[in-house]
C-alpha cells in the first residue's frame, strides 16, 4: 500500500526466462495495491561484452562513446522487461534516461546525477502504467548520455526513489540480504536484519559488495529506507535505515575483508614540514587513492613512512615514491602486496571503550600479527598478511559473537 | 571535395576488425579533402538476435518497446566506430536518432521520417569532426524512439544526405554494385554503370534487394545522386541518378525476380458491378498487399479473377477468399504457391514497341509457360511457375543483351 521502487541486479534479469520471474514478482507487488516503478542492470554478462568490444577498437575507449555503448545494456533489459508485462496483460513502459529524465554532470563513465524530474514518471504512475527505468544511465546537459559507473543502478533506484517520494527502495539481488561477514569463508555469518546507514557505508567501503556506496550515502542523505533482498525468495531481506537505539547495543555489526590493497614504505624519512605533501602530492596526481597512511618517528629526526593503495595502481605508486625518496633523501622504499585488511563495523562503539583492543587480543590469541591499524568512530581496521585474511574473519566473528546475533 | 553522405550496411560492420577497415576508409576520404557524414547499421546478425530475445518475451512484441530494443544495434556499431576514428587520431561523435534529431511520425517498426534538423551536424562538420549517426532510427513528438524497418538505414543515409545538401550519398556494401540480374544465378550478369531512379525503383520492388525501396523514392524525389558500391574494393559500383537520354537507348536494364508470391484464382465469379471490392476489401482489411490482379472474361456474365499475395500472407488470404466465394456465389477458389516472378526493367521501353512481345518469344522458345502479365511503362513481369525460375531469367539476360553490356 505505498509507492515502491524496485532495483533488480544483472543476475536477476540474466535470461529471458529470468525476466519473466521478476516480471511476475512486479505484478504481484502492483496487485497487492502498490504503486511500482522498477530499475533494472543490464543483464548478467551484457557489460562485460560490451567493454570487451570496445577494447577491441580502443586500448582506452573513448568515455563519451564507452557511455553511449554500455548505455544498450540497460537498454535491452528495460525493453524486454517491459514487453513480459504486457505479455502478460500489464501496462508497461521503458524509460531510458534522457527520457525520463535523469540529468547528470558531464563526468563521463563516472557522472553524478544532478537533478531527476519525475513528472513523467508519476503521470505513468497515475495511469496505472509501471515505469521500466534504465539503471546506470543518464544525460548531461549537453544531450550526451552518460553512466554513472559500476554498480549505478544502486544509485539510480535510490534517487529516484527520493524524487518520487516512494516509501521504500528494495535493492533486489543474489543474496539474501546483508550478512555479517563473507559467508563463502565464514559458513556462521548471518543476515542482518536491520542495519543503520553509517554501518552500511562503511562496510560498503571495506570491502562487503552487496551495495554501491553512492547509493547508500544517498538514502542516508534522505533517509530513504532501503531493503536489500534476493530476487529469488520472498523472505525479508535487509533494512538500510536511520540508527536508533537498539542500534547501540550491539558492539559489532559485521566484520569485512579487503585483499585488494597493497602497502608501501619508505624507511627514514627526514621529518620536515611539507614532506608528507611531497610524497603524496604526485601519486594523488596520478590519479592514485591512498586509503591508510601510518608514519613512525624512528630516531632523531627521521621517520617511517607507510601507506597503502589499490593492488592495480602498485607498480606506478611504487615507482612515483622511488623517485621522491631519492628527492628528498629517504633510506628505501619496501613494498608488499600480499597484505590484507580486515574490519570489524559497529555504531555500538560510539558508547564502548576497549573494542579495538579486543580486536588485537583476538588476532593475538590467534598468532596474527597486525602490520597498520586504522580507527574510525565506527570501525576498526588491521592491515595483516593476506595468508591469514579467512582465519582472522572467522576468529573475530566469533570473538564478537556475530554467530549468536 | 566536397559533402559526403557514407552509409556502411551491416556487412561491412560485423566484426571489430571490419569496424577498423571502413574507419580506414573512413578517413582516406576526409583525407582526399572531403566533409564525410558516416551512417550505420547494426553488426551483422545483432538484429535477428535482439528479435530473438524479444520473441522468447513476446510472441509478438510490443512495437514501442521493440523499437527501443531494437535501435541498441545501430548504437553499438556508432559508438564502436567513433572510438575506431578516436584511436586513429581523428575526432569522431555519434550521434542517436534523438541527438540529431531525426523526427518521425509514431509507426513503431516502420516509422517515417517527417524532419531533420541539420545543425547539429553542420556544426560538428565545422568543427572538423566526423558524424556517426545511427542509421534506421528517429525519435516521435512524444519522444519514443522509433525504428524505420528492414533497410531503414539507407533511407536514413538519403534523408540526412538531402537535409545537409550533400553532394552525394554512397551505400556500401557487401557487393560491386546493382547488377544487371542475380550473379548467383545468372554468371554473366554484368554490374551496371549508371541506372536511373525509376528503374531502380521497379528493380528494387521486384526482387533486387540491394538497395531499400523508399530510400531511392527519397533519393528520386530529391535527385540526391546515389553509389551503390563495395565495401571491400576501391572500384567505382553504380551511379543512380536522373534519367537521361543516353539510357534510353538501352532496351531493358535488368532482369529480376521474385519467388516469394503465392497466386490465387477465384473461378466463375459473376459479373457484376461491385464484386471485386467484396473480393479485395476483406483482404485489404487484413494488411495483405495484393501484387498482381487479372481477370479473365469466361462465358456470358461468369469471369474468372486471379491475383498474387505474398507467400507468408498465402494461407490467411486463401481462407477469406474461401468465405467470399461462397458468399458470392463463385465456383471454386484454387491456390498455388509454386510460381515465381520474373521481370524485365528498362526506361529504354517507353520508346520502343515489341519489347513484351520479344520477352513472351523468349520465354515461349524455352517452354515457359507464363501464368499472369502485368506491365507498366518500364517494365513487364510475368509469373511463371517457380521451377523454370533460373532458366527464365538466363533466357531473359542472354536474349535482351545484358551480357554485352
Amino acid at each position: 500500500m505505498g509507492l515502491i521502487v524496485q532495483k533488480y541486479g544483472g543476475t536477476s534479469v540474466g535470461s529471458t526466462e529470468k525476466i519473466k520471474r521478476v516480471a511476475d514478482r512486479v505484478i504481484r507487488t502492483k496487485e497487492a495495491g502498490n504503486a511500482v516503478v522498477v530499475v533494472l542492470s543490464a543483464m548478467a554478462g551484457e557489460t562485460n561484452r560490451l567493454i570487451s568490444l570496445a577494447q577491441e577498437i580502443q586500448r582506452n575507449p573513448d568515455p563519451r562513446e564507452l557511455d553511449a555503448l554500455m548505455a544498450t545494456g540497460e537498454q535491452v533489459s528495460i525493453a524486454l522487461f517491459s514487453m513480459a508485462c504486457k505479455a502478460r496483460g500489464y501496462e508497461a513502459r521503458s524509460f531510458l534516461g534522457f527520457q525520463v529524465p535523469i540529468e547528470t554532470d558531464s563526468s563521463h563513465t563516472k557522472a553524478r546525477i544532478e537533478n531527476i524530474d519525475a513528472k513523467t514518471l508519476k503521470d505513468a504512475l497515475n495511469h496505472g502504467v509501471i515505469p521500466v527505468v534504465a539503471g546506470f544511465q543518464g544525460i548531461n546537459a549537453s544531450g550526451d548520455i552518460t553512466t554513472l559507473g559500476r554498480g549505478g543502478s544502486d544509485t539510480t533506484a535510490v534517487a529516484l526513489a527520493v524524487a518520487l517520494g516512494a516509501d521504500i527502495c528494495e535493492i533486489y539481488t543474489d543474496v539474501e540480504g546483508v550478512f555479517t561477514t563473507d559467508p563463502n569463508i565464514c559458513p556462521k555469518a548471518k543476515k542482518i536484519d536491520r542495519i543503520s546507514y553509517e554501518e552500511m557505508l562503511e562496510m560498503a567501503s571495506l570491502g562487503a559488495k552487496v551495495l554501491e556506496i553512492r547509493s547508500v550515502e544517498f538514502a542516508m542523505r534522505y533517509a530513504m529506507p532501503l531493503h536489500v533482498r534476493s530476487t529469488f525468495t520472498d523472505a525479508p531481506g535487509t533494512m538500510v535505515v536511520k540508527e536508533d537505539e537498539t542500534m547501540e547495543s550491539i558492539l559489532v555489526s559485521g566484520v569485512t575483508y579487503n585483499k585488494n590493497e597493497a602497502r608501501i614504505t619508505i624507511t627514514k624519512v627526514p621529518d620536515r614540514p611539507g614532506i608528507a605533501a611531497k610524497i603524496f602530492n604526485p601519486i594523488s596526481d596520478a590519479n592514485i587513492v591512498v586509503d591508510m597512511i601510518i608514519q613512525n618517528t624512528r630516531e632523531g629526526e627521521l621517520t617511517d613512512m607507510t601507506f597503502t593503495v589499490p593492488k592495480p595502481d602498485y607498480e606506478t605508486a611504487l615507482e612515483i615514491v622511488r623517485n621522491v625518496a631519492k628527492e628528498i633523501g629517504a633510506e628505501k622504499v619496501l613494498g608488499d602486496t600480499e597484505i590484507s585488511k580486515v574490519s570489524i563495523i559497529g555504531v555500538g562503539m560510539r558508547n564502548h571503550a576497549g573494542v579495538a583492543s579486543r580486536m588485537f587480543k583476538i588476532l593475538a590469541d590467534h598468532g596474527i600479527n597486525i602490520l597498520m591499524i586504522s580507527t574510525s568512530e565506527i570501525k576498526v581496521s588491521c592491515v595483516i598478511q593476506e595468508k591469514y585474511t579467512e582465519l582472522a574473519v572467522r576468529a573475530l566473528h566469533e570473538g564478537f559473537g556475530l554467530e549468536d546475533r
